[in-house]
């Protein structure tokens, strides 16, 4: 028979069981978190409506989308997560409890170039708190807790948490008189860190910016010092600007909340130069980098904006986000060998029988196992030992449990650490105690990412 | 602004945020049990060339296909997990260990025309063992026993696993010279539980199958008895067909299997009228149902097959697997009214802070909480106490931390147990420990079914 060349799509991320179990429990770490925080779960369909996915999508985004038609109706996959959120907040209302926190981890589609370090499928990882009419500012204080906690548990520790505050931007630039050209400014502010001060200014000059204004620009985003000190520094500056204050007392009362919620002063910061690109950020904006990986860009970022569902609905609902994009993060970790595999099997232990023979207490065994919350696969084809030794050690199961003959006979099992060698045998009704002694004396299971 | 109306497609399931963590749940227990047999997780793309995902497709699944064209590369959604397994395991054979326990919990697309039961985006929970070349028959027992355990797990008791082999079927109708009809004859088999002995009987003589060999058939799809003498009555037939013989076998061998995995006997029963359509099938086949409900149909079935992937590669690749269908049994479950809907959030307590004062304290007090692993939502809206209890009313928060003036003044914090009313002051610093000894005693979280 002629057969099909088994391939995947390019831009399409697939992984092997040892990498996709890692993935999972980055994944789970971020889930966790997230509920941690009560967010409450949501799982929206991954096709809909063209007319309402992309109600307000145009541009660059539009020519991404993956739409096409069946039957007579226009169906899109969904791009982001923010979108049918704002659907289903709009949709639900009624049903909804407000503030409504919700987190969704799922997976989204754009038609990019495939290249390296882009997807075309990817996960996103979102939380959004949604206010009816209104929301306190204090909730954007958590953004940052829920980066910091998912970065600590998955092993990173040497990151920072950057924000800033689109009203104190939006003030300056008002103050100067550059309101008309500040979608632009912000896009060249935002570059600061990448391209550097004098490309900066050089490109708002190409707007036409006075060098007085420029001047002042530079020095305003340059602001430096410790939070304290940057808060005072734009509080003391000549700007009477009600939006700017505004701003300035939500940048201040966001630090508060951040410290209360005890986060460490290293890992967060006011970076007055970052301005996210999107328009509809109108507060807080957060971005986050990993201090010894510049180069990987913002790994979390998002921020507040004033209303959430215009397309849906008269209803104002304001909210505070952040999104991980999980699969570029996973394969930027993978490329930097920061991932560590010790464990590449969901078991605790593989039971080996030596022969056909021992394959019924084998089965008996794992049954017990299983009923103390240990996860047990059994090898049950007749193979060589060599063949046996062989699966354990490529699926780097981290215990097997050795029966032969002598063993069922005297009722017992040899179990073996395959990190250390250590082997041990005892009575088939203390195998599950003594295995969780074991297990959680193992130091085997490393940290999900390790930082040289 | 013209507002674009908030609605889904037809076919698809979204669900309410109580609905959704009840989902997740029942969800999670599938995967837990999935990993507690040892099986690793897979996470294949959505979307894959028409030509490697269609290489076996025709007919009615064809049709229902999410088919279409971005630049010039034909495109279609996945419309089950067991294509893209087969594309997986031939594509990456090099690099797994055999047998391959995988398994895979992901959305699926199937145009099918909406009707009530039937989904167009669903969920498939599916676990495989794929050997390669051969792969032992014990394996085939573990099946009914992740089953077992997870209808166990979700609070289902009464059901029934039942099995049969296709080689018996195939070796008694070869036996009776009926081979070239035996697809037909399966077909309506198949249906006896259906629509009656009487049916299935003027169907096969439809068929032209004489008066003496449709009793025979009848005879032999009725066989009854306690597994044992099912099977001692199978041994009994005057039959001499080998594949016969090697499927009585095949059958004993299970059964001892799921004895031995200690699934009691109530719990599973040999049904020699049981067929699956499918054919691929060719060994041992699963079906489950519900004693109390037999309207719902099988809501977990599989079975044993020679080849898995021979639409991509010319190693052989024997699997044996079962699946549920999530987002229908979900569907059924909630239509009788079976899911307990007890905890609608994922937080353990709602702190309240009585005034903007106390704001900073509820943040102090949720870190502590979340570092004793605690799940922890703050109320910080500026409300009154009468919407704020609403709020912790209407998202079933099983506990709430009441912080006034009073209590910031002397570091204490009040508790209260939503379910039951009862509440009392503690110290700030021991909320942690107190709410994880109230966490423990709260009878509230109901399981996840109940049946009547």
């Amino acid at each position: 028979m002629t057969k099909v060349q088994p391939k995947i799509l390019s831009g399409f991320m697939e992984l092997l069981p040892e990498q996709q179990i890692k993935f999972n429990q980055i994944k789970q770490v971020i889930a966790d978190t997230y509920e941690s925080f009560g967010f409450t779960p949501l799982d929206t369909p991954v096709l809909e409506l063209s007319e309402v996915l992309l109600a307000k999508a145009g541009g660059e985004t539009e020519k991404q989308i993956y739409q096409f038609t069946k039957g007579d109706t226009d169906l899109s996959m969904r791009f982001d997560l923010t979108v049918p959120l704002a659907r289903y907040v709009a949709m639900h209302q009624n049903d909804l409890s407000f503030p409504f926190k919700r987190y969704q981890i799922g997976k989204v589609y754009r038609g990019e170039r495939p290249q390296k370090g882009r997807f075309r499928e990817f996960y996103q990882c979102d939380i959004d708190i949604i206010g009816n009419e209104t929301l306190d500012i204090s909730y954007d204080a958590e953004m940052p807790a829920v980066i910091y906690n998912i970065f600590k548990k998955i092993g990173i520790s040497d990151f920072t948490i950057r924000f800033n505050n689109r009203k104190i931007l939006k003030g300056f630039f008002a103050e100067l008189n550059l309101t008309d050209k500040i979608v632009d400014i912000l896009r060249i502010v935002d570059k600061i860190a990448k391209i550097g001060q004098e490309n900066v200014a050089k490109s708002l000059s190409d707007l036409g910016i006075s060098d007085d204004a420029i001047s002042k620009i530079i020095s305003f985003i340059t602001i430096e010092g410790t939070n304290d000190q940057i808060i005072n520094s734009l509080k003391e500056l000549p700007v009477s600007d009600e939006t700017f204050k505004t701003g300035v007392s939500e940048l201040e009362t966001v630090l508060k909340g951040v410290a209360d919620l005890g986060i460490p002063t290293e890992n967060y910061s006011v970076d007055l130069s970052i301005a996210r690109g999107l328009d509809y950020y109108t507060g807080t904006i957060y971005e986050t980098t990993i201090n010894a990986y510049p180069e990987m860009g913002s790994v979390c970022s998002g921020g507040r904006y004033d209303d959430l569902a215009t397309f849906y609905t008269d209803k104002k609902l304001p909210g505070v986000g952040i999104s991980i994009g999980l699969t570029r993060l996973f394969d930027q970790f993978s490329d930097r060998n920061l991932i560590s595999f010790a464990r590449k099997n969901p078991a605790d232990i593989l039971i080996i029988p030596m022969d056909a023979a021992q394959k019924k207490t084998a089965f008996e065994i794992s049954a017990l196992l299983r009923q103390a919350n240990l996860k047990c696969d059994v090898f049950m084809e007749d193979k060589k030992f060599k063949a046996k030794m062989n699966y354990a050690n490529k699926t780097a199961v981290p215990f097997i449990g050795i029966l032969g003959e002598d063993e069922v006979k005297n009722n017992s099992i040899v179990i073996k650490n395959m990190t250390t060698g250590e082997q041990l045998t005892v009575g088939i009704k203390n195998a599950p105690e003594t295995l969780l002694k074991l297990k959680s004396e193992n130091t085997s299971q490393a940290k999900l990412i390790q930082m040289k």
